[in-house]
């Protein structure tokens, strides 16, 4: 991040307190319990990110990582102690090829459910259902399409099969799930992705329990 | 709505912070994540409608839509990148029709999954459960029977099937369930439209649960 | 109630306090919804009890009922619009054949659900779970049995058989299931009656749960 | 514990303010309903520990017992009418061969039903599943074994079966299941404790609903 005016601080220091708040909203859905998941947004000049390995309800402004355009930390002197996610590769990826604003990472037990409804497929089909309609768009017409990628014993090991499925992404889907593990699920600015995950975990629990009901 | 005099500007202001309290309670509750769901109140001179396609959860008093007798809004001078949603016409019609004083609009996971228990049938039908003396009017020994209409590619499309469905209404009925997306749901007034989704929404719970009993 | 001094009137307004959080907590753990449920405690001359037919979330400690020895209501000309539960009456009997000190009912999901299970059954019965302990009396190798009760459309025709059911209360059991409807549980005093209440809710909840387990 | 220093006496009143801010987590959480559940943290010559029978969510820091390093109370005379656990030697036992920093007893309902998916088996095995990387030292590739110990009517007389447990204690695994009863979590400090307490309920929570997926 380069030098700014004091009129962008103020936004700054803004957009890092809207992030903590969903921190703890995150936490509280079980989306990044035992310190996973995460939150990352584009800011002027680059990008801020959660750190990892700590307590995501707890998190304070002053902790998250501010990264230039290049995705280097510059504010590493400040957060000492903290360590920046092995996925932050797998955010810049996401945000190089979608054009997204905001990414966020969820280990939800209800996506991680249901990557698990057919183990071999290597797509998450949802259809008729109203909810579709919260990602940008998609209409209630659509089989809407998420690609589902195998996991890798390190997050980092991820990036080559996640650019893949960048490449094959089915038209607006804002999502790629890792089997057994999470998501990374976009939009175009911070409220965009919170919507997004909001649709994908209700979309996943909605499919988990149908699969349950006597047909 | 027409001008008003001090003390019903007074119970305006106490009723929109009681919209947007309550729609931080729908948000906890499930009823409206990914910007789904909504609420509206009949109030003198016309009616209050949350705005569409944003988080329910931060929903501030002066971003609520006024509308006068004939569904006009009247202070869209004041709510500049807001948009009504697309159901104001439905909300409309179940006030004309069904005398209600307040209605809300749900996307419950709960809901939605009890619309496809029987997915050709016109109606969910609750029995043998106190809950359904929650509804006003209502017995135990009712065959407490809702109206399920199919899902429509745009909300705006539903009015017909919705206007037919609120002509067939049983008897005590104050929701009418759309397949696929979620409910509609009214009352006298805010709180007893409160407390009819509260009890649908654990009339489905419920219903859903003992789906996966053993019998 | 009769006069009081001071320090009761002190005592009495902290109990109130108490009361309208513990109806908050019950709300949010889904035992009052749809203005279901309720609570009620002995004081020093007489008992409180929580309205009828209100939001619980929202009762102010000014809303709850102050009743005498008799259970006849002391406070009802400050009580305007406000209605004694029709359950008073059970509420009455609990206190008068089970020394109880607070007692509440509660319409939770999970409870009704578990008076499902067999449906010809007078009691449920829950056994091999060290949670059982915390039923007053109660140990980990008991059977431990509480009675249900067939729900009628009016809830004080509950009344004969709550009574036939207290008579033939087992050892230890500190509650009265109504089949489709809720329970009433009971304790020394409030906090007895909210452990003993969370008890029977997390039984139920492990009972329904492994219900659903294939063995 | 020792006389202290007054600024070690800041630090301990801080461990005390966020021992009590996780018991109102575990409550909400369902951990330590019906006054179940616990915690208890090593601190500079000794431990502290939360009381035993009562509401976990309302535990004030001046309720907690200080224990010196022999597990002997030396606060009892300021503590009038608290209990110390029963399960406080169990904790002694791991803090003793385990170098935890800090243990939490967990009463879940997701934890208890885990520990009926094979009624015989010794083990509980979690595998194929990223969140098993929350576990200090695990990896994702692991077959992660936590041992499971049958339940005993007193919590006293499980001493002998959980020391057995601890001795043949599978690499990584900082937790012993009770079949019927819950689980004993730790780590090398209180944020640890509760990253393992979520990450264990996290896997069986996903455990318990895959059994439950058609395959």
């Amino acid at each position: 991040m380069k030098t700014r005016s004091p009129e962008s601080l103020a936004d700054l220091e803004q957009t890092k307190l809207l992030l903590c708040e969903l921190l703890g909203n995150f936490y509280r859905l079980g989306w990044c319990t035992g310190t996973g998941g995460g939150i990352s947004v584009k800011v002027p000049g680059g990008y801020l990110m959660a750190p990892s390995g700590v307590a995501k309800e707890y998190v304070r402004p002053q902790e998250l990582f501010e990264l230039d355009e290049e995705f280097k930390v510059t504010n590493s002197s400040r957060l000492d102690g903290l360590r920046l996610s092995e996925c932050a590769p797998l955010f810049a990826s996401i945000y190089r090829k979608c054009g997204a604003g905001s990414v966020i990472h969820t280990h939800s037990v209800a996506i991680v459910l249901a990557t698990r409804h057919e183990t071999k497929s290597e797509t998450l089909c949802f259809e008729r259902l109203e909810m579709i309609k919260g990602i940008r768009g998609a209409s209630y017409l659509d089989r809407h399409q998420v690609p589902i990628i195998p996991n890798t014993p390190r997050e980092c090991d991820l990036e080559a099969s996640l650019t893949r499925a960048l490449d094959r992404l089915a038209a607006n889907a804002h999502a790629v799930f890792v089997r057994d593990h999470g998501a990374y699920i976009w939009g175009r600015d911070v409220m965009e992705a919170k919507r997004h995950a909001e649709v994908y975990e209700w979309l996943c629990q909605f499919k988990n329990a149908a699969a349950g009901l006597r047909s």
